[in-house]
């Protein structure tokens, strides 16, 4: 028996990426003639069978949706998947769940593993190397032989497709003017270090509460950072030189950082720092004192975006066509500021 | 075309259980003839066709592993998942994961739809639903039919494959001793009303270790509870009258909310009440103060579970033979006290 070869395999053997055998095998121009035709050849003589998704969705419904989300440790990735069960289940679907690990590899072959018959459609939330790439091929391929995909949370532009988001720009602006209302004046947003969407739109909502309420824009106060040790010195510098009274993080372990520090030092949160989170994490709620938060609404996204899939499985089934375009809805889901004693 | 049904629907029609289909179709004498002939005759006259794993493992390797766990809003899952996702990528293998939502159906369900040829081999740990019932007859078709099964964690011992397992009464005894070294003399056991195995085996840890020190065993300190509600009563309480100086928690909710309760009744943690956690989790990290907790090691049972099955599966290739019986192993992986604020 000649052992089925994987895109993986190819891209080893050939010493060439993922990628360019992805593209390859999809004979795309963008890849030149002479790799493209090793590794047509190479994939012809292991038997390699590229998804023929059209054709597998017309002999049958497996009745199970395909999640791919970039990390599982993490709060927010967990209640979307509970949300998505939730609709799932309500209507009959099973949910089977994969991790990107934040690499374009990865989510490229969990991509093409789920594809093969295995699921009806996706709900995915894009790797932060695809979004840093701006490499999106493999989900316009399985989008355009048929199989509708729902985006959620890490979304692109490039991509016609269904989404669900939250406004992180209006999320951030209302958060930091609660701040601002408190009469805080020297705020610091405490962020991370990457390409994700998500952050630069948290960032544009901070600049803008500062600079519709005519306080100072001070470019030493946007702290980009990997890591809670790295938090834990620059807040506490920023502390002892008395340059913030309060911080704005983008998740809670640097929130939580944030409020170790002061204590350590002897200041008072929130008296002497206000702090506020953007999580839905459980940290928050049992940290003292606890954390107001920015809830990221993660099991509501999870039961729309399942509902939308299933919608257009539905409406695919209903009238037998299996390209519903041209009406594509991008839905933005409500956030709210949970007030709790870091700020109160 | 008609529409392949699945073993829910035609539990539904015939409003039996899933467990009852799926027993009719395997002929299982468990069921009544009646139920079983008709059973076999709704799945005849709709194509039913149910798993034939060993022709569908002769056919082909997937290389993706398929995981069931109870849920996902658990630090502890999370991190087995990223100990199972990082010695199965080194191999080479893909990583599947679906949810039980700790129910018996949705665990039979998920087994039927992944073992459809999707994967080689599953990785599981039973739902509570599954451990009340007793019902392990899926688990032990995979098995019959040639599919390795490894356990993790909520294992039983009715099923014959490989384990990986914490010695939880062992971990349980060392915490409660630890809290005894320290003087501590009324300690409560804070547990969850359950019938998941390794609650009744930490049950076990606790009053042994009571015991061997000469210390009184009072039923009215162990407090099986469901909810962080619950334990704020009934731990104000305790402390209000003076019955407890130290509580070991399953979880870090229950020992958070403990701390949170001395705290509020103006009492000092360690001083007043020490606490341990039995956890992997991050609240203990961040709270304040910091929490001892006894590590499950969710990260390394992760990756004993994948390397073997793994193992089992590369085994299997090479021998040809798909029940290499006769050898299961159960692996106990060691767990460590993490000594943090509160009990120092």
């Amino acid at each position: 028996m000649k052992r089925k070869v994987t895109l993986k395999q190819i891209a080893k053997e050939l010493d060439v990426s993922i990628s360019t055998v992805s593209k390859s095998l999809r004979n795309s121009l963008e890849i030149g003639e002479d790799t493209r035709l090793k590794v047509q050849a190479f994939a012809k003589f292991y038997n390699y069978r590229p998804n023929n998704i059209a054709l597998s969705l017309k002999n049958r419904k497996t009745k199970t949706i395909g999640i791919i989300i970039p990390e599982i440790v993490h709060y927010f990735f967990s209640t979307v998947i509970n949300g998505i069960e939730q609709v799932a289940n309500e209507n009959g679907y099973s949910v089977i769940i994969t991790l990107s690990d934040d690499s374009f590899d990865k989510e490229v072959l969990n991509m093409e593993m789920l594809a093969n018959g295995s699921i009806d459609g996706f709900i995915i939330s894009l790797s932060k190397e695809t979004q840093f790439k701006g490499d999106y091929h493999h989900i316009s391929e399985v989008i355009d032989q048929g199989m509708p995909v729902v985006m959620f949370d890490r979304v692109s532009n490039e991509i016609l497709c269904d989404k669900v988001i939250i406004d992180d720009k209006l999320a951030a602006y209302e958060a930091v003017q609660s701040l601002i209302d408190k009469g805080r004046k020297k705020i610091a947003l405490v962020t991370t270090v990457d390409y994700v969407s998500v952050g630069k739109l948290r960032t544009d909502g901070y600049t803008k509460a500062l600079l519709d309420n005519g306080l100072p824009f001070n470019e030493n106060l946007i702290i980009k950072i990997e890591d809670v040790d790295t938090c834990e010195i620059i807040i506490g510098k920023l502390l002892e030189d008395k340059a913030i009274d309060a911080v704005f993080a983008v998740n809670e372990l640097f929130a939580v950082t944030s409020i170790k520090v002061a204590n350590k030092m002897g200041l008072n949160v929130p008296k002497d720092l206000a702090v506020i989170a953007f999580t839905d994490g459980i940290i928050s709620k049992y940290s003292t004192p606890t954390i107001t938060t920015v809830s990221q609404s993660g099991k509501k996204m999870g039961n729309r975006a399942a509902q939308m899939l299933i919608d257009r499985l539905e409406e695919e089934e209903k009238t037998g066509l299996e390209e519903v375009e041209e009406n594509y809805r991008t839905e933005v889901i409500e956030t709210h500021l949970i007030e709790r004693e870091s700020t109160n």
